[in-house]
Order: C-alpha cells, then structure tokens, then sequence
C-alpha cells in the first residue's frame, strides 16, 4: 500500500494556518509522510456563507477569544506570533504568487515566510514590494514568478482551486486531507498526519 | 496558593460538550483538579449572534464536517456516541433540572446520562417521562426535583446564568475557566485541567 501525501491547504490570512504551516513539516517528517502544500482563498467561501470580513470580526466574542487562543498555542508550539495591525489582510497577491510556485521546492519556504510576514513582523503581504523581498529571500527571480503570478493562468488556476476547495467541503482553514478524510484546524494535524502514516 | 476549580460550562444539546462531560472528571481527578458543572443554555447566546438555529444547521459544509470529526473525536475518548435523529434538541427542560441540582452531587451523574440519552440512545431530553427515568435512576425524587425545576427561582437563576456567560465572553460550548482564563472546545480540556493544576 502506497503512502499518501498530505495536502495541507492554507490562507494566508489564516490565523491558525499560520501555526500549522510551522510546523507542519516537522510533524510529518517525524511520521515519513510526504506534504502538499495547496493555497487557496477563503474569501470566495466565507461569501457564499454569507459573510464579507472574517468571521473572528463578525463575531467579537469568538473574535477575542481566538486572539487569545492564538498567544497560548503559539506558545506552546513554540511558534512566533505578534497581533498585527491589520486583519485580515488581503492574500490575493500572495495566493497567486504561492500558486505560481506551487510546481517548485521553494512553495512551502515562500509560505512559511509570508505567514512571518503577516504574523510575526506585520507586514503588509497584499503590497508587492513585500513579496517580492520575500521571493528574492529564497532565491527565486521575484520580477518573473510576480510576472508569472498575473497571468491568466494563474489567475484562473486560482479560481478552480476555490471550486475545488468548495465541492470538497472546505469551510475554513486551515484543512488537511488523507484522500477524502478531510481534517480541520491546526488542532487536527497530529491525527491527520497518523492517518497518513497508517496509509489511509 | 490555592489550586482553583475547574470550571465546566456545558449545553446539553451541544456535541463536544458531550464528550468533554463524559471525559472531564477522569482527565481533572488525574491531576487533582476538581470541577463545577455549570450548565447553560447556548440559544439566547445564538440568538444575539443572529442565528436560530445550530450553527452547524446554519451552515451545511461545516455541519458535515462536525458528525464526522464528532465521530473520529469520540472514538479517540472511547466515548459512546450515536448520531441522534434529531439535531438540535430542546435543552430548555433539562438545563432546568440540572441548575435544580447544582448544589447536590448528582449533578455530574445527571448531566452524563443526559448526554448519554441524547447522544448515544437518541431519546428526546425535552420529554418530562425521559427526564424524570433519569432522575429516578440517579436515586433521587424526579416529581420533586421536576417540580423545583420549574419554579420561579430555577428560571431566574438560569436566565442570569445566560446574562454571566454572555458577560464572560461565550459563544459556544463546552468551554472551560480557570479563574477568568477561558478554554473553548473540547480540544481544549487537557490545557485547562493542566492551567488548573498550575494553580492559575
């Protein structure tokens, strides 16, 4: 029986994506599972369930809760986190960009430091020039993968993945699947990597 | 430095919630944490969010996902679960009889069974008979206590009970304190009965 990968989807605006993507790799490698890093927008879904903002905005309750949540388990997965100013910030840019590496190794690098970016050092990661810093960070052309990231191709790759993230039931992120077992939430990452593990 | 009561805020209609209740006196007693059940009511709390209905009702993908993870979750815990043909069930009658028995140590026994009848034998807990079987079978007096539950006082004590936990921040169940520290989810028992234990 062949091991599966584990597709890690992730939103760059994601608070709890963020934690998950530090420590995804280390967690999988630990059990010899393989990773795919998929990015996707929320945006699309969170309109079709009716909201225009972030549900943590919609509802302060839940909202207050989760920042608070957020510091204790960054903290007891060690994981850097610094409230930033804005959020959520809009992750369009960094999607594309992401998905314009997604045939590449440098995907899950480029991933890990936008989240600092957004999460750690507050930085604006809808502005171009931060991108493109981050691209040049981890050795990539950052002018041609930007180039690359506008393209039509991009754009509706981009497009078919939130259809995709729809017909398999995503809601939130961020979302890891075992075949079609899907699992949500950073606190599900563990299980999900056992699943794989055990080759389903 | 006293070591502070675990504080278990449950809704007998809630699905995690009865996980955690079925859970929280071994995992605390483990530690030397003692608990409080707090029972409540999560409608009016959904009612000023805008919702009349279970969130997960309100919103289908996510609905879906919650009975499969429910499922997972629970045999994780070794916990008994059934999917109830009826979802959610009106919890008016048995939060009721369990603040009538808050000050009595049936109260956990009570609020298991009634969980247990709700989530593994699919009985309707608004039915009175259903109700007083239950209480019958914790070996106290189930006209009397059913008498008391629907007493002035018992109503008045449930409605400030919905006022503390709208004032105390929450939006969902079961959520746990430690002191003014809330804990959301059932994902979230062992980090509190280990707050607890800390002594803060």
């Amino acid at each position: 029986m062949t091991k599966p990968i584990l597709e890690f989807w992730f939103e760059f605006a994601s608070t709890y994506s963020h934690i998950a993507a530090q420590r995804i790799e280390a967690t999988a490698k630990s059990r010899g599972v393989d990773v795919a890093w998929k990015p996707f927008l929320l945006g699309p879904l969170f309109v079709r369930q009716g909201w225009n903002d972030s549900p943590f905005n919609i509802y302060p309750a839940k909202g207050a809760y989760m920042w608070k949540d957020l510091e204790r388990e960054c903290a007891k997965h060690e994981v850097p986190f610094r409230k930033p100013s804005q959020f959520p910030r809009q992750t369009l840019l960094p999607a594309r960009v992401a998905l314009a590496l997604e045939s590449t190794p440098q995907l899950a690098d480029f991933a890990r430091r936008v989240f600092v970016a957004n999460f750690v050092a507050d930085a604006d990661i809808a502005n171009r020039e931060v991108i493109h810093a981050l691209l040049e960070g981890i050795g990539v052309d950052g002018a041609a993968v930007l180039t690359l990231a506008s393209s039509t191709e991009i754009k509706e790759r981009l497009h078919r993945r939130s259809e995709e993230a729809m017909s398999r039931g995503i809601f939130g992120a961020p979302v890891f699947f075992v075949g079609d077992e899907m699992y949500w939430g950073n606190d599900r990452l563990d299980d999900a990597v056992a699943a794989c593990a055990k080759g389903r």
